[in-house]
């Protein structure tokens, strides 16, 4: 099996400039999902995507949605080769606040070897590399290697509410081998990453209920549980000082980490003094025995997302609480099993209840977490494509948050998805100034290029 | 020293209808103070009560505050006997819902023994069963035993705002040797009650903050302390199962129950299944080795009065909260030193931190608890006032909140308070269908009349 043809690379070297300029068309749509007023630019945003498809040689159809319009297209001329559904977005966060933008964030400005502009990163800079590389293998090769597909969503930053719905529709035209992912992070400039898993997640929700109202704390107080402190029982018991979750059984079907894993981690440059000080904390606190990088990543944890009761209001007010709640998650990771979670979480709280506490526990909603090996084709192929594509091998790291689209693509289609990710950490994406290295864009699509003849082989 | 005069107690008997008449003409008054709609309601009603004052021969006057108007009045004509300060109140609570009343709240009602109306028992009922009596002396006998003085406010169920600064700025005018605080309750009907003590109150506010904004508690949870957990684990730490405050000193100077005390209460007509029920509670907790009625009165205690913390909303947000904070109340019983407590407990809380989370303290008020023993001279006249009046011992209570004008009689006056209360328990004070037993209101002003000659003797 040939590799990616010269002619391909030589047509990438040479549109440079255009590609730039395409991408400032891309990101001049203020195609902000969230806000309402913006629907038409979110529409617009999607035509002109399909358009630019159909003019490369990718067949490709606006469809809708019951939120923002989705863009689909596909080229499908090697019988017999792998498929590969190249998943990214159209939509854009919101701009405020507006004044700390050095340029305006719809008027997309070349400056200091970045491009300026809401989306240059997330995601239009990683879907237009795809495009451009299909584009660069149609033109100068008269072909791909394999079969290609596209999904771009136009409800990425607005949770992606229909894109379940959307899968689940319209599974036949979007059934590939493998999905490719291209909405991510460099580990750092220079440091482009594969992610090889995600946690999962699974939330809960706690209410104690104590007297049927608030009672005045002078007169009752002492003589009845107080729902407040009954619950601070609960959740303190949850994690030990040594930050392990004590609801029993948490950790009997976790994965342990691969001594790969763990050098592999050690490795990166990750420097804890910065992350904390990005995060305004003071010191870390987790799991004993496991770095930074492996808390977030490849061990499993428990927070407390909320938590309330009583008097919240400015100065005193002498109660007793009828009530106090919370909001519980854990993250997951391999090999756990979310639909075990729920029910010993509820014992375990439920063991706790003070005399005279009721409790009530709702599950929401939770999904296991996702892991490949490092031997996965498709990974192998990723890092082939990317080492071509950026003169370096990249990183192997996980995420610690759940990416809901995979387990969808894996439940729906039966794809594994490759997480690919061309922004670096301070493209400011969600936040005013966000941008793009240029020499970065041009190493993604050469890399992405590489990716097509890669994945032919797997 | 003479009792009460047989014609003081025949005046009584021969004027009951003219005093439920003057009550119901009383109780007219919408003074719902909380309400500024009513404001000239509150102000006729000081008006009314200054000029029902005057016409028994007590020199009273509306007095202004930065509120609603207070009542003030005097009859001081036996020299060299003590001067007793009633105190009371001529507002009343709002009345809604207003669907609930049988009668109208300002349309008093007699009924199956009863005065229905706002105000009935809280606080008009009780404050014009000392008008009486005073009248009865001053027409039957001509004269009072001791000096008398009214002290009649108008925002005491809006939280007595301007009564500090009152009581501080007249402070020569209601200069007394003792008050009488009649606002309260009997025991149980039939049981009518001398309040001996009150609970004191520390108030306190503490905020822990960990990062500098709310992260994705899947990108960074498990690798820094999650403020509501921090919180969980300092608000656990304050009480054990045992219902004993883990402050260290907390109990150092707390007096001892007293034998005559546990004795008594043991035998108060206290029906704890019935007082569950009432308070929609399955079972009573509190310190171990006391009873609930002791729990109440005569222990210290700690409360949660509030908790907070990152996402409270419908569903799930999965964040790690930048910050989580609770209201942390005290109960103090004599002899505990209220500015003893903020120092401990900072200490406390401070010593628990985990690694990153910073804490706020913030201290709002603080005030001792009161307890006058059962020798107390003006507890035993007013017990002896009570028997005479209604034909059975009264019983020696505390109240577990605090009553603060007593605390500020006490340190701008000098003056101890005989706390009295003649309302009954199912009397719906604060509730639709408030409403005063006439046998009870009949009872009360002969027990103040008996009062006066008691008061006089010590």
């Amino acid at each position: 099996m040939p590799g990616t043809p010269r002619d391909v690379l030589a047509y990438l070297d040479e549109n440079r400039e255009r590609f730039v300029s395409e991408l400032v068309e891309f990101c001049r749509f203020s195609s902000i999902s969230a806000v309402p007023k913006y629907a038409a630019d979110v529409r617009r945003c999607a035509e002109w995507t399909a358009r630019h498809l159909n003019a490369i040689g990718v067949q490709a159809t606006v469809e809708e949605t019951a939120g923002h319009p989705s863009v689909v297209g596909e080229w499908l001329k090697v019988p017999g080769a792998p498929t590969v559904l190249v998943y990214g977005h159209h939509d854009v966060q919101p701009v405020d606040p507006l004044d700390q933008w050095k340029t305006g964030p719809f008027e997309p400005t070349v400056r200091d070897g970045r491009l300026w502009a809401r989306g240059a990163s997330d995601d239009k800079g990683q879907i237009l590399a795809h495009i451009k590389s299909v584009e660069a293998w149609l033109k100068a090769a008269g072909r791909l290697p394999l079969n290609v597909k596209f999904y771009i969503e136009g409800e990425e930053e607005f949770g992606s509410r229909n894109a379940p719905a959307f899968v689940q529709e319209h599974r036949e035209r979007l059934a590939c081998d493998i999905v490719v992912v291209s909405d991510g992070f460099q580990f750092a400039k220079g440091a482009p990453a594969i992610t090889c898993g995600m946690r999962g997640v699974a939330l809960y929700e706690v209410v104690l209920h104590g007297p049927s109202q608030d009672l005045h704390s002078g007169v009752f107080g002492g003589s009845v549980s107080n729902p407040a402190q009954a619950l601070a029982k609960l959740l303190s018991a949850l994690v030990d000082g040594d930050g392990r979750v004590q609801v029993p059984g948490f950790y009997d079907d976790v994965a342990p980490l691969e001594a790969w894993e763990r050098e592999e981690y050690a490795r990166l440059p990750f420097d804890e003094k910065v992350y904390l000080a990005g995060l305004g904390v003071s010191a870390p606190f987790g799991e004993k025995g496991y770095s930074t990088l492996e808390r977030r990543w490849v061990r499993p944890t428990c927070d407390v997302n909320g938590i309330w009761g009583g008097y919240q209001g400015e100065g005193t007010k002498t109660i007793v609480p009828a009530a106090a709640g919370a909001k519980i998650s854990f993250r997951l990771v391999p090999n756990q099993i979310p639909e075990r979670i729920g029910p010993a979480l509820r014992n375990f709280l439920g063991d706790r209840l003070p005399p005279g506490i009721g409790m009530e526990f709702k599950e929401w909603n939770a999904k296991g977490a996702i892991v490949y090996g490092r031997d996965h084709p498709a990974i192998r192929a990723g890092a082939r494509a990317v080492e071509a594509g950026f003169g370096v091998r990249p990183v192997f790291i996980r995420e610690g948050g759940s990416v809901p689209i995979v387990n969808w693509f894996k439940s729906v289609l039966g794809a594994d998805s490759l997480l690919l990710g061309w922004g670096v950490p301070d493209a400011q994406v969600h936040s005013p100034n966000e941008n793009l290295w240029l020499d970065e864009f041009h190493k993604s699509t050469r890399a992405c290029a590489h990716l097509w003849a890669e994945l032919a082989r797997v």
